[in-house]
This record gives structure tokens, sequence and C-alpha cells, in this order.
């Protein structure tokens, strides 16, 4: 039977808008589905880009002011793809709308705005979900699989961290389309709102709970120029930032995360060490996972490197064949193929945003500490 | 100005089939093209099977004989992707036709075959190309631009494998749909022209032609079940084949290919070595090219691990940002790219038939070697 | 001209003063020196045991007190390997006969004890030095030597850990010969004066000094069988230590170990990253330097892996040829080496105690903020 | 009780004159052992050069005829250490006195000699071992313990290579001292002597006989000026040399080794594949193993990396702790042990002289093969 259609909405059109409506084509080819994407309406004030967006990906119309798309009736579901001080008003406009949601991470510039959006979702009984899309690579996926398998067994530590080195110029401005993820105004955080809450969903993911953090926050270049004003402007963000931790479980926490580890374009790794046994993982290869295994025989333990392209790992048995790997994209493709199945049953697809709050719970008491150097219970 | 469409007309729906359409279809949401392949119509003798494809995937209609396909008036395009003792005789009606032609690996069944098909398209002037995907991994292009760039200088080394482990047990059947790579029938070869055709295709590219080789070819399993005949039946393909070879360039050659390589499921590695440096690639970490540079300063030389993921790396400013990495199917969509921006101003798309037939002589020399025990000639 | 005899007296037999001895032992084999250590005596309180040592290793005599050898005239230099509640008593008593002093790592049980130690050899003139061995590690040397050059610009971050696995079991009693490391009173403390001390000594060796510190320490298992006593008694010892620091430099240092990493028997590893490069290495593979050099031509940027086995890297061209590599024990006799190149002059072989003392002024602190939660200046 | 003397004569004072002395003089410091070698005298034709080699090394006493070294009463063992045209020569005469021989690999200049050899140590029974020290690598000895244990099952391939940049400068000059390895007088043959011969007796140690070959071999520089002639020569060996081969056990083998791969200063790597699982190992990183094994649970199945640095690894008991690791020059401490194990109870110690001609006649087919480009059987 064919896939019923579900209409999609999107706000934004940059990298996320992109990388998320690649997920929307490409889904239906490569899994059976009872729901089918359809590029309705994309949104942005910029007529011109909106439109030449639309035409690359595809959309069938587009808006220039994200209130009218929410409220248009052939919309489905709104895809909030926008700086993050936009995020609350729109998911409060699209619950009251009764859309879906599909939220880019993180949730909200606090948790304050979260709690709200998490309420008017819940009270307005609309699907929803946050885009932390490193779930759904297959390797992660696996590595979640196996510690709720009990391979692990008991947790002792937890550690991971999001290394980029493309802000170490002080040339580089902030502010604007294309940096205003270096702009305070517009992210809310610098590295602990785009980085660390990706370390820190999957964290809570595999391991549960955070209980107390104490970090360190550094901001290495002080003043940029800004593309909104012009004029050199105080640098509000957050430029690198670690943070030790106690998990619920007793294991103890280490994160790191920084746009100035020259050397690390977009390095994303982890690892959990069990009683049993540990996981590595690492964003540069993602499609492979480092398993070491304490039942294996004694002289013939070591750490194994799982090329995570079987049929029988998570997601794979629908691309191509043994040994040949997927990339970065195809995450989205699976967090949208999850949300589809759960949307059709009206089952919810996490991260949603009460998961996601969770995130942000952290990233506040992170960026408290950072401030105040003082231990913060989440 | 929007793409003017290309209309293909696809014959066969298996992993390639899948692997094509897959790179018709999002070519043009990332590259900005004169033509946009348009999905008219899939072919195969099940009317049952290919109708499923072709709601999968889009096809706008179904064909049940690959010759009504070639003769249709609205397709522009012919996409061959059946086992190898069909390629001809399809091509052939193609080339009569003045269809458009994109043939899977090998070109055929041997090299007479071959030649015949060459002298057809050349004769038709139909743009035509053979579906030696890799030299489109970014990485592999990126070996070809240094290489050309002089970066190696005088090469003397190249050595290349593919390996693999999936007909190790006796108890898996030769022959059908799924297996006729193993029916000597069907495929003409085993691992030669499936493995090391793609090896060959890469070498002759980055290193310039072969003069002479010496093989050895090994079939380990000597019968298997048919599932064409039912019965036990003669397995006449080669599972293993390894050769010595000179290039022109008077450097020396050294492959290698088997499916009986437990733990490789497709390990596809090569390495060049010159005199100011050497280039390795592995297709289980496609996103990465190693380089060594003799000019480096002494006490600093070693192999750097380049992450190809840079706007200024081959193909890469169209996908995501530097350390995302893409995958294997992307390499297809690469191959449509460069064959659609060929075939909007009549320039062939790399390897051509004629391309293909040197990977051809090769091969055949390399079968003939392997049963002579002789030294051919190329 | 043959070298000079410097008569050595080891106090302690374990691991240690088996890896000194080695270095004692090959020194003169491969290096020209002024100075041949002759194996003098050998100290322990057990006479049977001592002697065993002795004559595996080929010490001249035996002593069971260890005040009577440093109080030997035939002896110049001493060498502590005992655990590190007795190092300060022997130290000082050294210092009053005019040894020279070679003690083990960490300097003292905490700083009080090494100011005391410190004051005790500069008062008496005495040459002493303490075996943090990993700056010998010629890949770790060759780290410092490319700092020092400004190879790496000005410095963001230092990150380092050091992960074992071999305490999980809650059967592995504490105290005694054997397993002294897992007793506070013989120790001090756990992974802090044990490995964390490692990292650190590095750290400030090739970063420069820390300024403040915010640590978690953590004992998994509570309680175990002592050897000493044969009740369970409490474990006074951290399992596991993780701290945030700054350097003077202005860059961020975040820190770890543990003996609960499953999987990680030895592994140390630093990484350093700066304005134009970034430097890795790991323990486990000690023969290697990785390095990313943003000088390189951007397309062609990737870490290198630099096997340290060239006549022009430090202490190499004295031992084979490129390509072999050499193991853990060379940094010992490295470090005899440059103790003894030192000695001949009268010149400090660092770290000495003054140097050690400051890895020391951070392990308390570090302790002390795992305690009360906060930062601690240094 | 003390282990006895056993006095060893060394003729030769270069590379593997070091390396070899520096195995007699650790063995007993770190096993247990009947024997213990004493270095009583050292021969080559140069006084002073022999003199600062017995000095820098501790031989009681020099020769420089070799000839008297080997009539000398007091010495048991005779270690030749010298270009391998004088093999043969020496070999005899020690066996005519009764010495054991300790013969530097290759056992000779080609089968004639080799088999005179192996009758001559029959005949005189004298203990006899040829110096291929890569077998006693702890990974080594370990792949081959797993391969006895039956862990891969029927094995179907075995590749190797040993690849090297050293002489790809034409301004290089062959024969000397330094540099007898690139005349082919001293030497015999090129890599195929010197490279192959090691991965040779690994692979018939560890995969048993070989039963025919087919080789090229090549001579990229064809003259370099000759340090005894002064003058411009004719390069008579051979640059680099590959071959394919059955072994007796079916399995097929391809071997490559050259001094012209850019970036690999002493790469060593074997890998064997089996029914059941797979292993490889890489000189470069000695004290790790990779193993593959099928056995492992399906979606956990990957290469896994063994530290091969735990007490129950081979020889790993009686040196560090795990992981840390040992380098190149313990193989020939290992060698020495065995030898001297083997030595006390008049049992060989393998590759015996009749093991290395094994290689020999391996590696002259090879030659032979290169020579007249055709199969040759062993």
């Amino acid at each position: 039977m064919a896939p019923k259609a579900l209409n999609i909405g999107m706000i934004g059109y940059g990298f996320m808008g992109r990388a998320h409506t690649n997920g929307y084509k490409r889904v239906n080819d490569f899994f059976d589905l009872p729901l089918r994407p359809v590029l309705k309406a994309a949104c942005a004030r910029s007529a011109e880009k909106i439109q030449a967006f639309a035409d690359q990906w595809g959309y069938e119309s587009i808006e220039t002011d994200w209130r009218k798309l929410v409220e248009r009736k052939d919309i489905d579901a709104v895809d909030i793809c926008v700086p993050n001080n936009l995020h609350k008003e729109i998911a409060l406009a699209c619950a009251a709308n009764g859309k879906m949601i599909l939220c880019e991470k993180p949730l909200a510039m606090n948790v304050a705005e979260g709690e709200e959006m998490c309420q008017a979702v819940e009270k307005a009984k609309v699907v929803n979900t946050v885009w932390y899309n490193y779930r759904r690579v297959p390797a992660v996926t696996m590595a979640k699989q196996l510690i709720d398998e009990g391979r692990l067994g008991k947790i002792f530590h937890y550690r991971a961290n999001f290394l980029q080195d493309w802000t170490i110029s002080e040339d580089l401005p902030q502010g604007g389309n294309a940096l205003w993820r270096l702009d305070v105004e517009a992210a809310g955080s610098g590295v602990t709102g785009d980085l660390l809450a990706h370390c820190i969903d999957t964290a809570v993911w595999l391991n549960g709970k955070v209980s107390d953090v104490t970090a360190v926050t550094e901001t290495f270049v002080k003043e940029r120029m800004h593309n909104l004003t012009g004029k050199k402007e105080k640098v509000g963000i957050d430029d690198a930032c670690a943070f030790l931790c106690h998990f619920q479980n007793g294991s103890l926490g280490l994160f790191e995360s920084t746009r100035y580890a020259r050397g690390h374009k977009a390095l994303y790794t982890f690892e959990i060490n069990g009683e049993h046994g540990s996981l590595k993982w690492d964003l540069h290869d993602l499609h492979r996972l480092e398993f070491f295994d304490y039942k294996d025989e004694g002289k013939l333990r070591g750490w194994r490197s799982i090329h995570v392209t079987d049929g029988e790992h998570p997601y794979m048995n629908k691309w191509w064949v043994p040994g040949l790997q997927i990339g970065y994209e195809h995450s989205f493709v699976h967090h949208v193929r999850d949300f589809l199945e759960g949307a059709a049953k009206g089952e919810p697809c996490g991260p949603t945003f009460r998961d996601a709050l969770e995130t942000q719970k952290i990233c506040d008491a992170v960026l408290a500490s950072g401030k105040d150097r003082s231990w913060k219970s989440i």
C-alpha cells in the first residue's frame, strides 16, 4: 500500500535545512513506511533566497513569514531550522496550530524557554522531536543496543569531546546569516549549545541522567567584528567548555568541546567503560564502532573495530552491502524514518522536547558553573 | 535556468540498479547541472519485480522486454545493469537506436565482445560510459589530481587488492538472480571481472597502461549447487586471482583479489609509490587519503591521513561541512554529475567503452595467464 | 678514554628496581659517556629477596638496612625505589651523606615532605633527579623540541589521560609488597600520585605551570581485604581522578586517570593544540608522534604519524636503523644517559626534586579539590 | 644454580653484530637459563675497528683472522655476522672445529652453498641456528601458536611484503663496509636475500612449504658508483622483487619487497586468511597482532588489535607489565634465550641451517624465475 503524504513546512534553508530536506527526500527510497514526506512549503524572510532553495530542492511553495506557514491548513509538520533564539516562539505557534514539530537542536535558549515549549507540545498533544541526529548513526545506535543488552555491566566512566578548529582566526567576524553561531544573541551560547549539547544528548541516552557538574568556559578571542553592527563587539559566547560530572548510575563523566583544537574539523568522540567491556566511537569515522569485550579469551583480548555495514547492524539492511559505508547525512534519513514510524501511530520519536530539555538543563548548569566556578546540581 | 530533462531507461533492478537510480535522483539536489535525469522506464523480465522496483524508486513506466525499452522514442539514455553476458547485445541495440549508454562494469565477457561494442558506439557516435564508480570517490579523484600535479615524481610501484569473504561456505549455491556472479555462464569470470576489474580501471587511470602480466587463479570450491539446474555443478569462475605486471612507465604492479579473505567485507586498497611521495587508499574508510610527502622536513616526515571532506577537495564543496563524511553511494552521484556535464556538451565521460576495453584486455590476459602459467603481453 | 665508574646503591627490587637497573646496565653499550654506572649494592629488608635480585642483575653486594647503604663510602648515588612513604626519610639521609639521588616518582607523600626534600638536596648541593621517565621517550622529547621551536604557536588546549583496568575486581586485596599502590598509608594517594603525576610532569614540562584546578575523585571499591591486617579495610586511595585547569599561558587543561577503564592496560595519551598545529602521543604506541601542521598546503592537511625511529630523532641515532622501534624500558636508559652527562659536570638532570615539587603541588591541590569540590590555586 | 658460561666468538661488528651482542648481554637479566653467554672474542680484519667494538660492548679479546677465532679452544659458539659471501667458508670451518654456529641470514649465497653447510653441521653434529629473528617477536610467535591451535582452519591466502625506501637516490654508491648489501658479489642478491628471505622464513614457519613460484625482479638504478673500485659499475642486485606462489597446503601466496617504496622505512607485514579467522602483523608496530575471529558473534565481528604485552603472551611474562611494549632488539634476546635452552640439551633451535635452506631454495627459485619469466617448482 502506498504511503500517505505528510506535508512538511520547512522554516530555514541553511546547512540544517539542506540536511533535513535530504532526509525527507531519501527516506522512502530506502525504507518501507506508512508515510511519505511531501515538500509542501519552505519559508524564510528573503523571498529570493527561499525561492532558490525551494527550486533547488523541490519545495512546492514558499512563505516569507513563518506565522503564515504555521497557520497553513496544508501543512502537517513544521521543521524549525532557524537560529536558537527563534525556536520557542515558532514552536509555541506550531503547537497552537496543532502541527507536528521537528525542531533543530538545542531545544531552546535556556531551560525556562524549553520548559514552556515542552508544556505547549504536551498540552497540544502534537508529535515532536529534536534533531539530535547522532543517535541514529548506526554505530551509535548499536552502542545503545549493546549497553541495553548489558554487555558493559556496571559503568564506571563516560567521556566525550567535540573538537573543531574553524574559529581560531581573530579576523573571523560574528553574527549574520552565516555566523550567527558566534553571536550570543542568536545562539544563546557557543560550543556548549552547539557541540556539547550533542555529546550530552548521546550521553544521557546511553548512560542515563547526570547528577551534578563543574565546568570551565573560555572565550579565547574577546572581540570580533559584528556583521550586523559593522563594529567590533565583545564576544559573548563560550569558545571552549569542559566539564566534569557524576551520572546517577555512579559513573564519572568528562566532557570537552572547543572550536580551537587545530587539526580537528568535527571530531566528536565518546567512550564508555564498564565492568565487562568498553565502547568507543568517532564521528570522523562514523561507520566504525570500537568494542572491547573482557569476556573474550584472555590472551586474545583487544579492541575490535566493527565496520558497521552489515545487514544485522541498525538500519543497515536497507542500504548497500557489507563493507560499503554510509555517511553523515544518513543519520537524518534514519531520524525521519523513525519520526514517520512514530507519527503514523501517534507515538513519540526521541529525543522529544522533554528529552531535549534534560540536555538543556545540563547545558544551563554547565554555563552557570563556568561563570561562578562551583558545582551545580541538575 | 532549469535543467533540461534527460530520460533514463533502466534495465535491471538489482544492487547496481538501486545504486545508479539513487545517483540519478540525488544529483540535481546537490549539483547545478544543465540536465536533470528523469526516471522514465525500468525494465526486467518479471513484470511483478520490475513494477515493485519502479514503485519504490519512482520510475514512470515499466517494460519486460529490453528491446522495447531500447526502441522507445522517449528514452534518451539506457543504463545496462544486467549480468555481463547480456551487455554486448543490449549495447549494440542501444547504439543502433542512437541511445546514450551507461553500462555496468565490466564492459563485456571478453575483449572480442568489448571491441565490437566500442566500434558500435563510436560508429553511432553515442555518448557512453562504464560504471567504474571508484574513480569518483573524492579521495581517489584527489589521488589522480596529486599524481597529475607531479607530486609523486617517477613511479616505482603500484599495488592493489580487493578482498572479500562471502563465498567461503561450500553450501552457498551458484547461479540465478542473486548469485549470477558465481556462474561463469553469466559472469564470464569470477573475481577477475567483478573485483580486479575495479582495481585495474583505477590503476590504468592513475598509472597508465600495463605492458604484460603473469597471474595465478584458483577455484577453492570446485562444485556448488546450481540454482538454475538444481544440481551440483562444476564451478567455472575464479575464486581468487593475483597477478604481477609491468606498467609502460616502468613501474611494477601487484594485484590480488579473492572472496576467501576472512575478515574483509569489501576491502579495496591501492598504494602507489613514487620518487617524491606515496599515496594509499582503502575503500573501508573511503573518505580518507593517506599521503607521504618526501619533501616534508626530514624529522617531521610521516604518512598524513587526509580527511577528504573539505570544500577544496574534489566534489566536496557541494556536500556538507568539513569533517562530515560521505559514503559509497556518492561515487555514483558524482559519476552521474560528470556524465550529465559531458552529455550536455556531447563530450565523453570516462571511462568510456574504449577506456574500459583496456581493462578488459588486462582481465583477459590475466585469465589466460592463470590458465597456461606464462607471461602475457597486453 | 674509558668512562669513570659511578657506584650505584639501589634501594628496592620491584618493577622499578628492575627498570632502573636495566637502564644502568645498558646505557654505556649504546651511548658514549663520561661515567659508567657500577652496580655496587642493592638493599631491601629481606636478605633472601635482595640477594636473589642482586644475583639476577649483578649487584656486587647487598644490604638489609637502607641506612647502612646510604652511609657506605663506596656508594656515589642512591636510587630510591621504595613506596612513597619512605622517600623523604631516605632522601634526607642521602643528602646528609652527600650522595647523589635518583628518586622514584612521585617525589613525596605531599608538598610539605617534598619541600623538605628540596631544601635538603639544595643545601647539600647533591645532584638529584626524579624518575618521571616519559620525558625521555623519544616521541615525547621530540614533542618538547617542536613546541620549543614555536611550531604550535599560542597554545589553547592540553589534555591527557592515563587509563588502566587492573583493579576492577573487588576481590583484589590491598597492601603488602605487590599491592602497596592500593594502600593509602604507603602510597599517599591512588591514581593521582601513581598515574596523573606522570601526566602532570609531562604537561608542565611541555606547556608550563598550572594556575588553578578543580577536580573530582572517586573510590569505586570502598573496602578491600588488606594484606597486612588480613581484614577487610576501608580503601583510602582514589580509584579515579579527573581535573580541569588553567595553565599560566592561558590554555585550558583536562586530565583524567583511572584504574577502571576496561580495555586499557596502560594508556597514557596527551594532546596539545596550538594556533599553528597540534601534537598527540599514546604510550600504547610510544614510538609514534602524531603531528598536525596547519602550515601544510590546505588540501593536503592531515595528521601525520611520525615513526620516531630515525637518526635525527631524539636519542635514536644510538639505537638501530630507521623503522625499528624501541620500547618502554629505553626511556630509563635515556634518563640514565642524561643523568650521567649532568653528573659528570655537576649539572642538574630534570626533573629535579624542585621540578617534581611543582607536580606534587598540583597533585595535592587536585586531591584537596576532590574533597571539598572547589577550585584551588596552585 | 648459576648458569654455565657459553663462550661466544663474534665475527663482524656491524648492525647485526651489535644486535646479537645486545641479545647475549641482556638475556640472563630477564630469563632464567642454564647457560650464560660470555663475550669471549670479537673478530674483524681491522684491528682498530674491532678493538673499538670490543671496548664498547665488553668483548674480552679480539682477533683479526676469523680462522684463528674459529680454532680457539676457549670459544664454544661462533656468531657469523659477515656479508653473505663469507658464510659458507666460515661455517664449514666452525663445523670442522666442533663449534656451535649462529649464522646471520640468509644462510648462504645459494642453495648449493647452503646444502654444503647443512651437511657439514649435520655431520659434525654441532648446534646451529640462523638469525631469522622475526619468529621471536612475541606477536609473531603468538600468530604461530594460534595457527597451531587450529584457530584459522583451512588456509586460503598468505601475503607478505617488506618495503623500504633508502636506495631511491641514484647518488647512493654500492659496495664496501656500509653498503655491501648493494653489491651483488658480497650479497648474492638484493632485496630477495635481504628482505624477502625474512618474509619467506616466517611464511614457511607459519604456513608450511611452498610448491612453486613465479616472480618479477627489477633493478631501477642500473649503475652506481662502487666504493671498492671507485668507478660507476653495473648494479647486479634486484632492487625490487615480487612473486606469486602455491603453498603445499593449497593456499596462495603473494610476496613483495623493494627498497623503492617511499614512506616505508622497514615495513614488514604479513597477513594470513583462513576459513575461521585471519591474522595480520606489521613490523612498524611490532607489539600488536591483528586478529579476526569468525566465531565471534555476527554483529560484533571485527579485527581485534591485540596489544601483545600481557604475561600470557609469548616471552612477555619476563619483561614489564601489561601495556608496556618492547621493541625490535628483543627478538634477538628471545632467539638467544631459545638457543641457550636448546644448546644446554643439545637440541636444535629453529630455524636451523636445514630450515633456512628451505628459504634459500625459494629465494633461488624466485631469482631464477625473475630471470626467465617462468614458474619454478621448489
